[in-house]
């Protein structure tokens, strides 16, 4: 889309063109600036749960919170105001996104020193999830949730027999270590199971029976050798979608697109896919 | 299976389609139903383990208990009725797991208040293997299993080699760093390099003099690299197998085996692969 | 070779076969003794080092490890004797291995109760290299170290390249915390590197200041990502070696064994590798 | 290049091959006196870091730095006059690094017992950076480099996905367990995030609250399951790579590109690929 097709559109139709796209110059300006703002109310936020700055610097970090929340906002209904169907874009995902950039803010700002401190912390850090509105940015990530989408089954009946394992390993540990050695629980046995299968290892519970450590070593051995099933499947997915991607040659007669490396007709309609010297013949 | 067939049969026939097939719209109910009840009891399980509830909600806990238990006895029985063969689904795996599911809740609430505590809280927890009537649901892990299998010799060797590699890791680590440094003995320090070979690093034992952290970066650079050794295995197996399955259909002219999914023409010598309404026009 | 061919052979050669091969059923069952008797002498040495089962059956322990001693001692003289290139054999790995497992016991058994103890403790454990007396039985594991073999080169660069990473990592992260937050040195410093960058983690040394915590936060996302790299070289190399392996089928003409998947004339010698009835005609 | 039109070239001609060439002998020897040069110093550097080492041989490692210094002070001189564009030199990559190896040293030496301590031991720790000396010699690791940028672009694709999921799942947990339970503010959960997510798993902050475990289970899981990611996405490049390189080489009748390395026909048409002695006999 070009600036001269931009001129002939009205006011509104030329808003909604460069907040909604990115194919022209002032749509990808906008687009960077609004990067640039959400990174910047981001670390705002950031800097916002450290005591000692929100301590110091406190009555800044507010005005620069008004000023971030008045200019999401000021998008949020620019963009309902433009949308030729506004309901539509207010119900989609990227519109609760909007939404929830705005509205934490908006009730943390209303009760900057309310006695119903906790809610309210929680809610002010729920602005965090302005983070999503960058998701349109990671729009090239596609391809690799078709590949994940692909795995998708495969990967969750992995999940869920690896679900199975840690429950009966953290069972077994918790008769095993019992309360006294900081299993004190099944719930919290299971907690160590995956801090153990997934060798991340925190080491906040560990065994200390001989029994313990004996089993300790059976889940960290399954986490390290099962650790291949999902790599495996991603892997050989992924690298399926690239063979096909590769072989892509299109026959001239019909339109069939994707051939083996050598084929010498197409598969489906049998035209020859080029030309020979000497058909077949050996030498 | 429709319900027609199914109106046929005898009342124990019928039953034992319904729990033992999921091919009827009344099997697929009961295999929910029953997916619903063991996790509620897995829950149950938890929750009874941990300290606080029990005290409080102790006698909810067990009457819970003994419904669960009451269910799945019945689940067991009518199993055995209603199976042609009851002594080989008795003798099954899961005919077993069924038995292990409803035996342990028996004796432990028989003794509830018993002084054997800590083998009745052993056996008590031992309920948590109903988790293992949630096998047929993982049905699907099959081909998984399939994959592993085909990899499995290759993965007993490498698991030999690695155990062979931290029985010598732990006691050179058991020389160098000694008891006073918490490697009290052999086995401990096999402990110690299983919980770093594997990357998990609990942090319980670490190394404390020079010697041993350097030998101590050795095992970790180790299993840091060879964890590319089961993954690589369990990956080339698996797209060995996808490839194999998404070519398999053999040219009845020439005897080319292998052709791309949905091909018409056979890619060597241009024999139709199958027949078609309007040959070799592109659709 | 079967039981005939052994009976005319003289009384040594004969020891020899039954002790250095595993194709006879004498010699089978030599080494199934033998792999069983090093399991346990393992076991002991294992025992051994745990200081409360050590004092209460020191004397039992002393005994097995004197019985398992005199068997290695008279199983190594043997194979001296029998074999048919004494020298040959005392040189090799494996005659090493065997004489190690001999020596350490030997030594550690005339100085029970040494001034020494240090030293005689250390050589005492090397008893655990009789691990390596399993070698043998871990053949098959050539094939992994095939593969491995393929991708040294590329392993050895990659390792090199992450010691650098590691070094220069290490040195900044010294610079950074200092020797107040625990990275009292260099090497310290870079042992952190190595625990942080492979996902050990074990948390003895963890870094304390923003700046510290933000380089460790690089530090641990390179670690998650370049452990692509070895596992990427190992499986692609591996995937190569199975599909060359499955492409495995002989020329009528010359000898050459493999051939692509769809080859239709040799591709040394150019013979057809089969017949085809119309010989690339498109129908 | 051989030694004898090495003897035609001036003196300066002659030094410059020599110091920026590896392929003529002294070229080969200067090198790796080099290497050696450097992995000393490096050395050096890294016993000096050590206080206690520091102290007792502190005279020693000051003159050793100064050789050290001396002779990469040298080395770059040299480099600047023997090349024929020096200002090309000087400010090349390599350049730089030569620069690097000297500066720091030529401060801290000039300030030994400086009140300026902290900038001094920074500077002199800058030292290190020798080891980027050692570069060239990892020339082979650009195979990696292609193959990590051929997927480049997916993997920061990824990695912006991971840094989105790392923010969200830090500023939970800051919500759920708040700095009472050591998550003090959102930079230090996110830290935290990172260290469970990448597997890592320090131990130093670790969830107290049942709700936070539930979510830290969630991220390790995540962890665990996602880093088949960036792995499935090299292994598949790389086995790409790999592929097309050992298959390049296109039939002069059809166009055929890839063949079987050492293919002597082309295998759809039976054209010789190329000549040889004794044409199409077996050997």
């Amino acid at each position: 889309m070009d600036n001269d097709s931009l001129k002939t559109m009205s006011w509104r139709e030329r808003l909604y063109v460069i907040i909604f796209f990115t194919n022209t110059p002032a749509g990808k300006r906008f687009d960077t600036w609004l990067l640039v703002i959400i990174l910047a109310s981001l670390v705002v936020v950031m800097f916002d749960s450290i005591a000692s700055f929100n301590e110091r610097h406190g009555e800044l970090l507010t005005n620069l919170e008004w000023a971030f929340t008045a200019i999401f906002a000021v998008e949020y209904l620019v963009r309902i105001y433009t949308h030729p169907e506004p309901r539509k874009y207010i119900f989609s995902f990227y519109g609760a996104v909007d939404l929830l950039s705005v509205l934490p803010a908006f009730i943390a700002l209303l009760f900057p020193d309310a006695q119903y401190l906790l809610v309210v912390r929680i809610v002010r850090m729920l602005r965090i999830f302005r983070v999503l509105k960058l998701t349109p940015y990671l729009s090239q990530a596609n391809f690799l949730l078709v590949a994940l989408q692909g795995s998708r089954q495969k990967i969750i009946v992995f999940l869920l027999s690896v679900t199975t394992l840690i429950i009966v390993y953290g069972t077994l540990m918790y008769v095993i270590e019992g309360p006294s050695n900081g299993f004190t629980s099944i719930p919290m046995s299971i907690y160590w199971a995956v801090v153990t299968l997934t060798t991340v290892g925190f080491g906040d519970i560990v065994p200390h029976t001989p029994l313990g450590k004996a089993l300790a070593t059976v889940v960290m051995i399954t986490g390290y050798s099962i650790i291949a099933v999902p790599t495996g499947i991603f892997t050989a997915e992924l690298a399926n979608a690239m063979r096909q991607d590769s072989l892509r040659h299109a026959c001239p007669t019909c339109d069939k697109l994707t051939h083996e490396p050598n084929a010498a007709f197409c598969s489906r309609c049998g035209t020859q896919l080029f030309e020979r010297p000497d058909r077949g013949a050996p030498t």
